[in-house]
């Protein structure tokens, strides 16, 4: 199998799933329990809070275990919406944003907040300058992702992060989920009151993720209970989760040091190869993350594509799922002003450490045939 | 290891910590990839639903998985309060219900929501006539507890169901995590719109569990996203976490039919030997459910005979965390009518049908001998 869906999802790395299996077994008592085995737990949940800090260069306080990036972006969006609207009701965010982003803000609208959905250039790009003439007196939260899903495109956070850090009212959130171990972040750097983070991108696994909280912020919490979480997450923690979350964010983030040349060769290569493909056009921008690399193949169904692709056990994907009213249409190629033909006919090829260049040079030829063949038998 | 706190959490089983093993390691895709590896864990996710249906008897659509039963109770009563607020803003649900009802009211009334939280009387129990007087034009959902988490009161759900069912206006959800494989709740017979179930209480994984939500009914969901879950819980599903808990849900049901003989010579024997020992008294009515024995050893601490047992690898607990005020007191033995220093030293022991008479026996004989040693040390 040559696996490229990794913006998708990724395989858990085995280590990652026997700290699983090890802490689910042995670690079981309710970190809540008195007893000692409950302490050990709490314990445990302590050093994992504590480890996942240090990665990620922030203070244990501020880390808030969560089931996933779709609950963090939630927690965070509606939880600064519903705790601050008293101060205001006017959120940003950008037109391509994970639907996770945009349908939490459209909900928000439908309880009476106002949204702002910037727009993006043709490299899919938010402005600053835009960011800043968005903002208006009442403007509670801006919403901007490190790394778009869908076509790679880096977003200034650091200069957005400037301007949001010169509004005190405010706060700003930014969904890391496809940034985390390809695109560094200066979390506190930038500005940034809250980040999202995925296990199961990150050969983690689904369910679990965190949310960066900056001390001092508060959240209307979307789970109110027994106040695990410093009150901000109720509910048993899911321990062997967490400790399997943060043995994956270490992963990582060393791989992120050891293996960038590789990344950079897999993204030079497939960038060469499709470049030189007749019908093929790039959709990437040059200054994308490298693990994202989404190009267009007009006048061919990409489902056919896929399933061509499937047959040899390659497994590539199409614009994510859910994020265009029409439904065969990307909305993030949409919004970044392409015509038609490309918008509706792209492919996502997303890359992990795990790959190697053998297989990113398989795929390419394997493309290649697949058009060819498809050309053929509609020519 | 004698493990006697299993209403905090169970161990998990082999088998079903096996499945998790399985799934996460084999069908890793995401369920939404268009490619057949996306496909096979497609179907693996809608098998999983269709299981979980049949031993719930409703139906598949009608199951919607999620991390918890605290998640469960909130996506359950916010989502109702938001999605219904202009037909009402009121709530009714009773003074002892687990924190992750009692907290989620509690958030609602910061957004302008009415809660009654209704009394009970000395054995914990709601009485149906207070939920019928308490009902006004505007309430729009009624929540109950089937089984308390503290003293095992079995609330009168089917004569409640029917009251509620009698009121087409209102929706009517019952917490059903500690009864789950202990206490028969007809969900479809007894008027039910929402029923929330936990996987860590049933010896299954934290983490897990699933809402059922009722055909028809319109929620407002606490993610919003990619549409998972019939829009109603977005995010990657957690397939091996669904397929683990749906196991973990076969088990439970089939052990409940093959061990309650044992659970109830378990309970009486417990009931007969701590009603012998002098000094402590009873706080679980004679009618509760059989898994859960609280009582009180007045003028003891109860983290002093835990910290006791816990040395002799015997592990019970004190009332729930955090859901009293007075951090000493359990409030829902205080809502009971019980005097102080009966609230003030309570302990729980919770059984799993994996206990043994052996156990328990073993059980009894430290704990009178614990608490004969600590009025030695005190006398
Ligand atoms: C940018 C981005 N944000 C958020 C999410 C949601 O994360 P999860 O699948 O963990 O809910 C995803 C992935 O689906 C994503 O790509
Ligand atoms: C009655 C009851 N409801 C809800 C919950 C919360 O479930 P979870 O721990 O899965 O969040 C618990 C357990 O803590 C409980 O006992």
């Amino acid at each position: 199998m040559i696996y490229l869906d990794n913006s998708a999802t990724t395989k858990p790395h085995k280590e990652v799933l026997a700290s699983f299996h090890k802490v689910a077994e042995t670690y079981f008592a309710n970190p809540s329990s008195i007893h000692h085995f409950g302490s050990e737990a709490e314990r445990l949940l302590q050093q994992s809070k504590k480890q996942a800090a240090q990665l990620l260069a922030v203070k244990p306080e501020e880390v808030i275990f969560t089931s996933g990036g779709t609950e963090g972006n939630n927690m965070a969006i509606k939880g600064i919406a519903l705790q601050h609207q008293n101060r205001g009701k006017h959120i940003i965010t950008s037109s391509i944003e994970h639907p996770s982003v945009l349908e939490a803000c459209r909900s928000l609208e439908s309880l009476g907040f106002e949204v702002t959905y910037l727009p993006v250039n043709e490299f899919g790009e938010v402005s600053p300058s835009d960011v800043e003439n968005a903002i208006k007196d009442d403007t509670i939260l801006i919403s901007i992702m490190s790394v778009n899903n869908e076509i790679g495109t880096i977003q200034p956070i650091k200069e957005i992060g400037k301007i949001a850090s010169s509004h005190h009212k405010l706060f700003f959130h930014v969904d890391h989920v496809q940034g985390l171990g390809k695109h560094q972040l200066d979390i506190k750097g930038h500005g940034i009151d809250l980040c999202t983070f995925s296990g199961h991108k990150i050969h983690g696994l689904k369910g679990t993720g965190a949310l960066y909280v900056k001390n001092g912020t508060t959240l209307f919490p979307l789970m109110h209970g027994g106040s695990q979480e410093a009150s901000l997450r109720s509910g048993t923690e899911n321990l062997a989760g967490i400790v399997s979350f943060v043995k994956a964010l270490r992963l990582i983030l060393e791989a992120e040091k050891t293996n960038r040349d590789k990344m950079t060769e897999m993204n030079q290569f497939l960038r060469e190869k499709i470049n030189e493909m007749s019908g093929v056009v790039l959709n990437s921008p040059e200054e994308a993350a490298l693990h994202i690399l989404n190009f267009s193949v007009p006048g061919l169904k990409p489902e056919v594509i896929i399933h061509s692709l499937g047959k040899k056990e390659i497994f590539i994907s199409t614009k994510s799922a859910c994020s265009s009213k029409d439904a065969d249409e990307s909305a993030v190629l949409a919004a970044c002003g392409m015509e038609h033909d490309r918008t509706v006919s792209a492919l996502r090829v997303s890359l992990s450490y795990e790959n190697s260049i053998d297989e990113v040079r398989t795929f390419c030829e394997q493309l290649e045939q697949t058009i060819n063949e498809l050309h053929e038998v509609m020519g």
